[in-house]
């Protein structure tokens, strides 16, 4: 709504556009974009550009739009240990027939120290360091721990005291979220026949979607389960203590466009007047790649979004004045 | 249903039970049975009785009914871990904001070891040994480990090998659910605002279910966890690094009868036409010890239920068999 507010207020005002503009809107980047790679190929010379400026995703925490020149590569991984191949009556079994949710708790405990670094082999191998100027760009970025430990209710976090601005460039994992049998009201007395966990992995450039599943796979195997993609058989079952099925998503890789790109440095001299924040990569993900393997061209990613907005969970928000203010930096960026 | 249609088949046949019978049913069992003790005390007169047969719970995996002269205690305890005050993007804020699934994973991986023994300090200590002629009836039980084992598809079995009639007569902790945000379609890249686990502990003769889950509460302490009842303040999130917040239900206590109280021997030689196994308690739980206490009498437990009912979980079922038998045995009990 934005972009085109922006489009109208030019219009309105006499004004053109400094380039030829395409705006393209993708309506299912939550969903992980599956048409966006063909929708691309297919209308290449309708899309042929220069470069693409991406609007999403949340302000630095003192409200300054984002600038930044990278998102991170995504890849979700589901984990399911299994447990009795019937629910079975806790005091009639329990502390004998072993418990999936305790099983998959001792898994999900092993992928990580008590720092929160995560402890899969190989995580961080194939890492492409940072450049000297994109340490630098992230060294002038106002930290704001303090602020967001204070807004967040948060006693302590993990890294031992590191930054959040140098936990982003790193691989990254995370428990979306997990499930066995019920709690609270609907919780009975029971051991349960499953255990689930999904996974996040967060990707930065060097690493592959595809090698870093590998790599989880193989810490799952290290911790002695046997690991499938689908449903174990009752010979499965009774051959192997643990059992875990593993599924993950296609995934996507990381992107990051250089400093010195000719789009980077014009964006970021366009949102200077909205004191506008540089940074080598946001934390969250798109899949960037796809433009520049099917268009060759670069991306730049404007922030616009309120940064305590509930992304991705309930009562997510848009705080009206960065609604506003994003017509205001769209036609900036479009000038 | 069983037990009306013993009646009327004595009735039908002509013939009178050994005993005056007062029949009894208790409909909120499976919700803590709030109730019953005010009842048993209302009606203290017209219940006052010499001894009660209960008629609850599965057979022997060998089919045979069971004569048990206990049952253990029950108290249900609810765990919630609480993380960042609001759901967090997990590309943005993951490997720093620590996420309460995994701490809560932590602290549940803490409470038991790799071969599913209990390590809550104390946890055993004040469990009244069972009797040496207790250890010889146990003994004398068919073990069904074997059977158990290749039913449930089962690789492995918690305490090193331990029979589960070994496992029945201890103090055992449960994850009966498990929950942090959603798992598959319903998941989302974010980082939960809290983890909830609810816990089964079952108590033997000795335990006192206050007394037990005060354990618990020192342990998750110990774990350097703030532990409140309620919902955390600002203030509190933010001075303490972790935080849980602890519910237990009422629970009750475990209950025993002699091997040599009159009724005990009267129901195990009423049912040695049916092999009945006499066992000296259930792992099951019932609030029995409520009958001693209101109206000082004993109880015997029979169970008829087919021992593969999925008892406390979805699809729970009887076989048609066990309620004709069932009929037959409350008829041999009433003779």
């Amino acid at each position: 709504m934005a972009i085109l507010a922006a489009v109208d207020a030019l219009k309105a005002q006499g004004k053109r556009p400094a380039y030829n503009l395409k705006i393209f809107f993708e309506g299912e980047e939550e969903a992980g974009s599956p048409n966006l790679a063909a929708l691309l190929a297919k209308h290449r010379d309708t899309l042929r550009s220069d470069g693409w400026v991406i609007f999403d995703g949340p302000t630095h925490p003192s409200g300054a739009p984002l600038v930044s020149l990278g998102v991170r590569g995504d890849v979700n991984v589901e984990v399911t240990v299994h447990g009795p191949v019937r629910p079975l009556h806790s005091g009639h079994y329990g502390n004998w027939v072993p418990n999936p949710a305790m099983v998959l708790s001792q898994l999900l405990v092993s992928m990580k120290d008590k720092d929160g670094r995560v402890t899969v082999a190989g995580f961080d191998d194939d890492v492409v360091p940072l450049t000297e100027a994109e340490r630098q760009t992230i060294r002038a970025v106002p930290a704001a721990d303090a602020q967001l430990k204070s807004e967040l209710g948060l006693g302590w976090t993990e890294g031992s005291g590191m930054s959040l601005l140098d936990a982003i460039p790193e691989p990254s994992l995370n428990i979306n979220g997990i499930r066995s049998a019920d709690v609270g009201e609907k919780a009975r007395n029971v051991i349960p026949t499953s255990a689930t966990a999904t996974l996040d992995l967060r990707l930065v450039k060097g690493n592959d979607s595809k090698r870093q599943v590998a790599k989880l796979i193989r810490h799952i195997q290290a911790q002695g389960f046997h690991v499938i993609d689908g449903k174990p058989t009752m010979e499965e079952r009774r051959r192997y203590p643990k059992i875990a099925t593993v599924n993950a998503s296609p995934g996507y890789n990381a992107e990051r466009t250089s400093l010195d790109d000719p789009l980077a440095r014009g964006v970021a001299t366009a949102l200077k007047p909205f004191s506008a924040i540089v940074l080598p990569s946001t934390g969250g993900s798109l899949p960037l790649y796809i433009f520049r393997e099917r268009l060759g061209a670069p991306t730049v990613t404007v922030s616009l979004a309120n940064h305590d907005n509930n992304q991705h969970a309930e009562d997510e928000n848009l705080h009206l004045g960065n609604l506003w203010r994003a017509i205001a930096v769209a036609a900036a960026v479009m000038r």
